[in-house]
């Protein structure tokens, strides 16, 4: 036939495999806040919220310099500029992992860096592995590709590092990639050197990719440190997916990259095929590109810190109060900007789940936490550390209300954080 | 087999198809300029490149107004802010095709706009019908979804008007959308409201939703009216892509739009999945976003008028001098920044292509126009007019040379423009 009978315009499966669980859980929970009390959002992954944390003023500067210069309104390589592109390349080479401009991919935003890695490895029939508790943009990406994810277990009893048995036993054929998230969010997990090298070891056994979602780099609690996984083995190819979003305070300005660090040649064609598809929407905008020098080499570091020990000062806080609420058990992070609590459910035997147990939050309390389910965890819920001091006190009494009033039971023993 | 044996990490066909033809002529292209005589790049769709076109100072400080108020740094939603889709909804509202803030859809550029919509709407086993000579992004976009793109000709002694014979013969029952380019790339046609009317006939007839490439909206010449096609058939589903690149010299800034035009309510299930798909990279900058208000409703109708009027010198000027070259024939444009020049092949017996003819006159006059090929025509080259008038004027003398130089034989009739 030619043409269609009727108006039935329908969408590509790709476009309805492009699922985001996390909208979809959020838009069907009820969550109407206590009406004599404000809403106290502790959902939401964006640090600019609340007004507490700003962009660092020589970055502001550098975007306005940027823009009144006039010279970066044109069109740039899809792969981004090569002052940006280099601007990048010395903010991420460390020992063990150098990186050029040439293996730059500049993307708008970290999610479409993650966009492009899966773009390129994952075809119909293969899998990802991918963590759980975990950013279900890894998911939503590579379903409509038409390949699986795989969950591997972090172990919340292990500052939730990754089961290794675990991960390694859904190794097969056709896995295509291990998208490692470090620092974790929702986990606010920071993995230590020895825990990387051994996740890149069994990379390395079977010769598997590593997609590294590390948006949060250097976003570490004082006396933590940050690695990224290319610097602990020098055969594992990897594609570090970045971007200002997280550490510099500016999820709006969509500047992400992603940084191939290619290893025995492996990753020659899916650099090739990165560059390929960086045309598909050329790039990030070039305002930001044109400051990108400036705000890497020149943000003071006393930015970072100031940032860090807010939220610190918040992640401590936080779990010293939450410890104390009946039937809650926190585990403390390292870093990023959340933090995990487990919901002893017997404890709270009206709730069936941690959805329930939020959405009663909500209704009772006007504090709102995601749920585990958004992170494909069940009995936890996420809090965001990003909040002013006072409002995350408020929360914590609200929250230590909200326990008391319903919880039944004893207190379990808690996990150690340091176990 | 658990995992690989070899480091042999394969991208994706996805990936492998996504091929840009103008990129890869280029880059095998011989484009070796005179070492006498500085080059002229007739070649670059980027208005911005001579510094002749400049953005509107308003619109700079409206940017600039955006990032120092620090409201802007923040998450938006993926389809983009409240705010600027409206600011959209009223920009691209016209009689006959209203549009409102929920039908936007804030994107990277409008190649990010063409990008989902072919996502949405192009599957494995699908065509689309897209104009010949065209801008080759749709069939980039098109051929990674396995989806086949069908050429229907542009009558270049018509003023590029559509062969709707043509096209109607392509329709079939796996075509998805006709893609319209007005004005176009690189014909640097306008459509009249009776050709638009008919275009929308066949699409009606067979029932199949149009993928309007408008991102040269309002760019046209003193005398010549721009009419979206949506605003012609009242019952024609459109996704109507535009942005700020062309119209405002902002090709750097990524920012698009798609509007979507339901009609029947046609388009429910895809405009829901292109809200999905927009959560894959999370559109647009938020500084460009928060700046859009004021760009759209406030730049002086002087600054359009202005980059018209010196596109249009150019184009007659050009359009004359060319008449004059033997062997060449000019196709009079009505808009956007683009003239289309037919090569008489016959009477350059020494070139066997488009392209070697371009080629040559790199060589010979540092003068570098694209050749018809990247748009996939035959013996024609594209001029870009957005130079300035001097370097046209330079342009047009040294064409001139290489065609006395290279020219044998009559030169053959014109093809009036107006014919
Ligand atoms: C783990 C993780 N990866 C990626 C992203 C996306 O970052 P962007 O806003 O740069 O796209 C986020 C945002 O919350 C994130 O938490
Ligand atoms: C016809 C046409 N469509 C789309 C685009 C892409 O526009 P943008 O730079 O906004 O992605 C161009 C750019 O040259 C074009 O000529």
């Amino acid at each position: 036939m030619k043409g269609r009978a009727t108006w039935d315009v329908r969408a590509t499966n790709f476009a309805k495999k492009t699922f985001n669980p996390i909208r979809d859980i959020v838009e069907n929970m009820n969550i109407t806040p206590h009406p004599d009390k404000p809403m106290i959002a502790l959902s939401i992954g964006d640090p600019t919220v609340f007004g507490n944390l700003r962009p660092a003023e020589s970055v502001v500067d550098a975007v306005v310099d940027s823009v009144r210069s006039g010279k970066n309104n044109g069109y740039v390589p899809a792969t981004g500029t090569l002052q940006a592109r280099q601007a990048i390349a010395e903010y991420m080479t460390c020992p063990g992992a150098p990186v050029e401009a040439k293996d730059v991919i500049i993307c708008s935003g970290c999610s479409c860096s993650l966009d492009l890695c899966v773009s390129v490895l994952c075809s119909p029939g293969s899998s990802i592995l991918v963590p759980r508790p975990g950013f279900p943009l890894y998911t939503t990406l590579a379903e409509g590709f038409g390949c699986t994810s795989k969950y591997y277990n972090l172990l919340p009893e292990k500052n939730w590092q990754v089961d290794l048995v675990h991960l390694e036993s859904l190794v097969d054929d056709t896995t295509v990639a291990i998208v490692i998230n470090n620092p974790s969010n929702p986990c606010g997990s920071v993995f230590p050197k020895s825990h990387l090298r051994a996740i890149a070891d069994i990379a390395v056994k079977y010769k598997i990719p590593i997609i590294a979602d590390e948006i949060y780099d250097n976003f570490v609690f004082e006396g933590e440190e940050y690695h990224p996984i290319a610097s602990v083995h020098p055969e594992l190819p990897v594609l570090a997916c970045g971007g200002l979003t997280k550490r510099f305070l500016v999820p709006g300005w969509r500047m992400g990259w992603i940084a191939v660090h290619d290893r025995n040649g492996a990753m020659q064609e899916v650099l090739g095929c990165l560059r390929t598809l960086s045309q598909r929407i050329i790039g990030s905008n070039t305002i930001v590109q044109g400051a990108l020098p400036d705000i890497l080499s020149k943000t003071p570091q006393s930015f970072f810190d100031d940032t860090l020990k807010q939220i610190q000062v918040n992640a401590r806080y936080c779990y010293e109060s939450v410890q104390k609420m009946p039937g809650l058990t926190p585990i403390l992070p390292q870093g990023a900007m959340y933090m995990m609590v487990r919901i002893n459910m017997d404890e709270f035997p009206e709730f069936a789940t941690d959805l329930e147990f939020v959405e009663a939050m909500v209704a009772e309390e006007s504090v709102f936490c995601l749920p585990g389910k958004c992170f494909n965890i069940k009995n936890f819920f996420r809090i965001v550390l990003t909040v002013p001091e006072e409002t995350m006190k408020v929360a914590c009494q609200r929250m230590t209300s909200f326990c008391i009033a319903h919880h039944t039971g004893q207190k379990q023993t808690k996990i150690h954080e340091d176990s």
